[in-house]
């Protein structure tokens, strides 16, 4: 197998016993990303000499010396501070900016060995649903008649993942921004419970809605989300309590919440197969699978995270509109003028409204293995300008909750379609560890499987 | 007077009638520090270059684009990043650490045509309670046989506001951080709603707790704080509906609450003088004044707050903690290792108990005019090595509301003591209304009047 095929374990493992240099898994990578580059346009900046010099400068660390990512090539979604590459929000008022410290999350990835590649393309302050010139990897050559999205607003970051030009990456989301895209490109990613992985520290990741922004991770197979979940600190209270609801032994015996949602109406063909599918599978493998309709409150979650998030944003893009107004995208001046006339009480009710449904929505969940709802309205749609719509994300990220996209299943044209699995707050890796094994299920039965 | 001593509503009026240039007041500000910096150890940074050459710029300016804020010398607190000068933490990690951006909230300073001083000091990542070298104004001279702490950990904020070596100065409070200090020095202070000021744009914000941390202003009037919340757009939904409940006729009809809080005990003579002399004062001028107990839940916000503080920072320090965790204060070292051994759980209950009160004393505070409660135990204890202690100021920060440090009484030393006045969230233009009025009668009668 070419290294930039690699899983991050695989790649661990390789380098850790010898049987690859950091360095020629760099050199793997960028052959595929000259190759490739071209048709899928994900990084927004990427120096194959940098590239080269980290990575011989990995080489060179002595063993006992390396940390658990040594040499793990990863994408960085380029609202995420680097210190050693331009960070430009895909705003032109940030062309060419160069902080002087990394993210605190890329801090903790170079610290553990981590091969930053390059920054990945995102829509204008990860806030906006206009797309970069990045395609969706799937339908990215010449010969499609019209390119698909990737989805967004980490739309590189996926991208760049679900087409081996990197083994994991970074991205962010505060409505759909990092679950749309995986599923769009047939990606895993895990967007951690709200406030478990800091976006403030170092040189920053950029805000948006601070009560929602949420980094997030993709990769190709759960293992990998693991790893990143590892070094990033998480813990669940019942780490190391022996094993979760469901190991090592499939899903039977399990038992699952199908929320279809409030928004149900909005899914088209694709993801109702996707959801009836899973289902099926998951029944088959000898799990319960419960159809579950949330209380009457949760309706209004859309409408609450829709204000959230303007409101806040008004704050948020508060400084570039004084300063640069007419280079910031209308929809971001909208919010800073409030465009939509959302008043204070109108805020409050929302962020409380929210907050009051947390602990109610944690509850309901903990009864259930893992409630498996949506990743998307359907399979990536013709065209780059739009990313799609978040409309099935933006109930569990103002719920604060982890979610995990699993691959597996597929549209009518053939292009990939996630689930959403979901736990309660903080119980990211026993969410982790059942889509371990509903992973197995879905991708070797669902139906589809990458060509890439 | 001295131009040093104008507030900023003076230097604005000054500049723009042309009785003085903004290199004649930056001149006249320079020697005052130059004066008092020996003993009042307030910058962390501080170029009279640079401070000199920016003021002449602000001089080149032609009217018709100058900023509401044209000239306005303001100190900001050094963990908020500064595009031409250092931003430090008071961390060896970040020795000469140089932001490639202000962060948002200075350019938003910047824009309006404000004079950026230099950087004033703080507690270690504004995280600890163990202080920098700075000295109270009011007992900073030699002749003193003790300095005392100006409070923490906006030390330098407070001090250089209430001694005179800048008008107003950010500040930011995720316990007592912004209040805590105001009342020590004697100064005016406003801690807006949780949310209302970006925190994370640009070069940022260092962040502690991220559901807790929020930007504060210093000045030495009331006026000077309105100007400050005008340029950083806060609106109250009421906004020009007309005269608040107290305006221009002093507080005839208004209707106070006297909470004590759950720590009373923890007062010391000086605050319970105040808090007596205050309700006193207030009927004298013909207010309402009532004593309120709230509801037994606010008890735990104490604890709520502790657990919330500790169990953020586990994620916001976790980046230094790995790359650089033997120059970390040991304190933040134990909440990354979560030394207090907090759960999952016990965040969430927290997080969540926060949550459900924030409302609730909304619907309290909206039946008076404003809540009136300590802002400190006492005045500013003997020593400089710990910054006092925040006990009265935790639960509002979890409330998110709005608070201002009203100053006007003193201690048994004669050293300042000030009162929180506080009010709903997104009601930070009428509680300053409200606060105009109550000072007038505060400073004139309180019994403190600074002598610096």
């Amino acid at each position: 197998m070419e290294p930039y095929r690699l899983t991050a374990t695989q790649v661990i493992e390789q380098i850790k016993s010898g049987h690859l240099t950091v360095e020629q898994y760099a050199l793997s990578l960028l052959s595929r990303i000259e190759q490739r580059d071209p048709a899928v346009k994900a990084w927004a900046f990427l120096d194959p000499e940098l590239v080269l010099e980290q990575a011989k400068q990995l080489d060179r660390v002595p063993p006992e010396k390396r940390g658990p990512l040594h040499g793990v090539a990863v994408g960085v979604k380029d609202i995420i501070s680097t210190k050693d590459m331009p960070t430009q929000y895909n705003s032109p008022i940030y062309t060419g900016h160069e902080p002087a410290l990394d993210a605190g999350c890329v801090m903790i990835l170079r610290q553990a060995g981590a091969l930053i590649l390059g920054k990945t393309t995102t829509t204008e302050f990860a806030a906006t649903a206009t797309g970069p010139a990045t395609r969706n990897p799937h339908a990215a050559d010449d010969d499609y008649d019209e390119p698909r999205t990737p989805g967004g607003s980490s739309s590189g970051s996926a991208a760049v993942v679900a087409d081996s030009q990197a083994a994991v990456a970074l991205g962010t989301q505060t409505g759909g921004s990092v679950v749309r895209p995986a599923s769009f490109c047939g990606a895993w990613a895990a967007k951690p419970t709200f406030g478990a992985v800091g976006v403030g520290g170092g040189g920053g990741v950029r805000p948006y809605s601070p009560s929602l922004d949420t980094l997030g991770f993709y990769a190709r197979c759960v293992a990998d989300l693991e790893v990143l979940v590892e070094v990033f600190g998480l813990r669940d209270d019942d780490d190391g309590e022996g094993p979760g609801p469901v190991l090592g032994g499939g899903v039977r015996g399990a038992r699952f919440a199908l929320v279809r949602t409030a928004v149900w109406s909005e899914a088209g063909p694709g993801t109702r197969a996707a959801m009836e599918r899973a289902a099926m599978l998951l029944r088959e493998h000898g799990a319960e699978v419960e159809d579950v309709e949330l209380p009457e409150g949760f309706n209004q979650l859309q409408a609450w995270h829709a204000c959230v998030t303007a409101s806040e944003a008004r704050a948020s893009f508060l400084p570039e509109y004084r300063t640069h107004k007419d280079e910031l995208a209308g929809l971001l001046v909208g919010h800073v003028e409030n465009a939509r006339g959302y008043s204070r009480a109108d805020q409050l009710r929302a962020l409380d409204g929210m907050a009051a449904l947390r602990p109610v929505f944690d509850g309901i969940a903990s009864r259930y293995t893992a409630v498996i709802a949506p990743s998307v309205t359907d399979e990536a749609p013709v065209g780059i300008e739009n990313t799609g719509r978040a409309v099935f994300n933006g109930m569990w990220t103002a719920l604060h909750v982890p979610v995990v996209n699993v691959p597996g299943f597929k549209g009518a044209s053939g292009l990939p379609i996630g689930l959403s699995l979901i736990a309660p707050r903080y119980r990211d890796r026993h969410l982790l560890r059942v889509c371990r094994e509903v992973g197995k299920i879905f991708e070797a039965e669902g139906g589809w499987k990458s060509a890439l």
